[in-house]
């Protein structure tokens, strides 16, 4: 990239997939070292270990020894305790953080980031507000006034870690923020596919956990192999009429790419959504109990962005089009019988689609 | 259906898939009497059971005692030995029997059949004949003269028969036979889908036996889910892929229905194409003894595929064009390391698709 400054990279978050992806991009620092400052910071949100500051410990050992125990992350990435300081001077901004503290994050970074700065966002699922469904990539880009793309797909943080070999796909609007992320996050087990269909990968990122819940179910009913497909396909179906309906520009190619139908795979195979549904109709009790038992009290993703999309759904009367979104929804939040996860995908009339 | 005359339906075919089939087609015809003549004749190919001949044992009991026992198919359903007498007079006949008898079967009905009848195929794969990749759907139109129809989906013969919720996918030329299709087949708990492109159907019917031996050397390899999702995703490009190269007017729409990517979930998740396939790479026996052991002596469908499908490629120099498809023949008949089934999908160059 001829007249590029060498790209400084900043993660922003620390998990388990903040830390999977910073050592992702530090050891694509150091392979593109004419692209990329060699050091890759990474935003740590201070915590005690034992008595010792986690940043330290990371420093030091150079493994994220709470969110992602026995991996060296690598020499070159830094854990820094204040966000400000992580960001300072930063070309290119890796958001991964739980949702819920976005806003806040981003609001203490205004001013902070340089105007030609680029950031990529991975954080799942939308936001609601006022009854609207809002995509963070284009959130990030309103509070700092910078590009924002969106990575998403098939990855499992702990197989991606372990160098197991697996896909995503990145989606922004500028063809070379496309190129300087693909060399930021392609390696030869982790590829990649640059796509422009930001909302319909953010789409995606937070509808299959929906779906997912609806693969819970059928498994919570002992369900077969030919309904629970039936659940997953009618799901993409309307993972991509969520899409063209609500977010314009989304494209059915979309839906082929890893952050589409391989995500959905993934996520209704394993995925904690999956397992709390079905633990939700085997035991009979509440989603927030099956939390508190199964995630150590916190919160599924799905069940949120269930309810956010029946109340989007709900204010425009158009719940009726999207009859296993609102069927999963009733059956998790207002006692309706699960097998109407199945008996409401049911058409009743001959459907003739020559095409 | 004003003018037209009852139908008289024969299932040319009894086997697991042809009994269950064969039980829909009772209950639609007692439910859809002004369309249908209430009898459904089922084409038995006769065997001993006990001393007895399976047909009299069918039409005494309701029920195929070798095929699918357990389960009632209808007082309606009447089992013939003959194939031609089966088959005289009929206004529909459905071929669900295993490949290698279509030829043999249709070239016995040449003549029998009326001109007005209509066919329609539930057989699984493609014929591969002087290098060529036929539709079975269009080689029986061909010998009986009459249209052909194709029904595929994610259909796990024993689920449909215990009334399961499943679905399904019809493909026709003929919009006017896609109703009666409909009302032939659609159940409360069999869910029909009629479209048109019935060379899409069939090649997603034969290749997604294919993929799953992918999936399932994944699972021989102890590969995690990204990977697993990854191969089912390229899986599912190279289908559309061949598809859309090879056999002109296939559909991006059809990978969408339940004879695409919910029949390949399927098959994927279950199925014994995957199960060999992964005792292959555990056990380093050939896959014709695994074959033996694992199947009684039974063929795959998925490695005859995978062998036609390579050698059909190989002719057209095309093999670097489907890597999913060429790694899977290798690994299976020229001794290539199984881990080619990941390694071989890496892209080498930055790849941005901005649509």
């Amino acid at each position: 990239m001829p007249g590029l400054p060498k790209q400084k990279v900043t993660i922003i978050g620390s998990g388990n997939w903040g830390s999977s992806i910073a050592r992702v991009c530090a050891q694509n620092t150091i392979r593109h070292p004419e692209l990329f400052e060699r050091e890759v910071r990474m935003w740590v949100f201070e915590e005690q270990i034992d008595g010792k500051n986690l940043t330290d410990i990371i420093n030091e050992k150079h493994e994220n020894v709470k969110y992602l125990p026995g991996i060296n992350l690598g020499e070159n990435v830094v854990a820094v305790p204040d966000v400000q300081e992580a960001a300072k001077g930063a070309n290119v901004l890796v958001f991964v953080l739980p949702h819920q503290f976005v806003y806040k994050v981003c609001e203490s970074l205004r001013g902070v980031t340089d105007k030609d700065c680029r950031a990529i966002s991975l954080i799942k699922g939308l936001d609601y507000k006022n009854n609207n469904l809002l995509i963070f990539s284009e959130e990030i880009e309103k509070i700092l006034g910078i590009h924002c793309a969106a990575l998403s797909g098939a990855n499992i943080a702990s197989e991606v870690a372990e160098e197991q070999f697996g896909e995503t796909t990145i989606a922004c609007r500028d063809p070379k923020d496309g190129e300087i992320f693909y060399r930021l996050f392609h390696t030869d087990y982790f590829d990649v596919n640059v796509i422009g269909d930001w909302r319909g990968l953010q789409v995606c990122g937070a509808l299959k956990n929906v779906v997912a819940l609806g693969a819970g179910i059928c498994d919570g009913l002992h369900y077969g192999n030919n309904t629970k497909s039936a659940v997953i396909r009618r799901g993409l179906l309307e993972m991509r009429k969520f899409g063209k309906t609500f977010f314009g520009g989304v494209h059915t190619e979309t839906y082929f790419e890893s952050c589409g139908v391989a995500d959905l795979i993934t996520t209704c195979a394993g995925g904690r959504n999956r397992k709390v549904a079905a633990a939700f109709i085997k035991s009979g009790k509440s989603i927030e109990e099956i939390e508190k038992e199964m995630l150590n009290g916190q919160k599924l993703q799905g069940t949120t962005t269930s309810q956010e999309v029946y109340h989007f759904l709900s204010a425009r009367n158009m719940t009726q089009e999207f009859p296993l979104m609102t069927a999963i929804y009733r059956v998790i939040y207002e006692h309706a019988p699960p097998e109407s996860i199945a008996l409401d995908l049911r058409t009743r009339n001959v459907k003739v689609d020559m095409e």
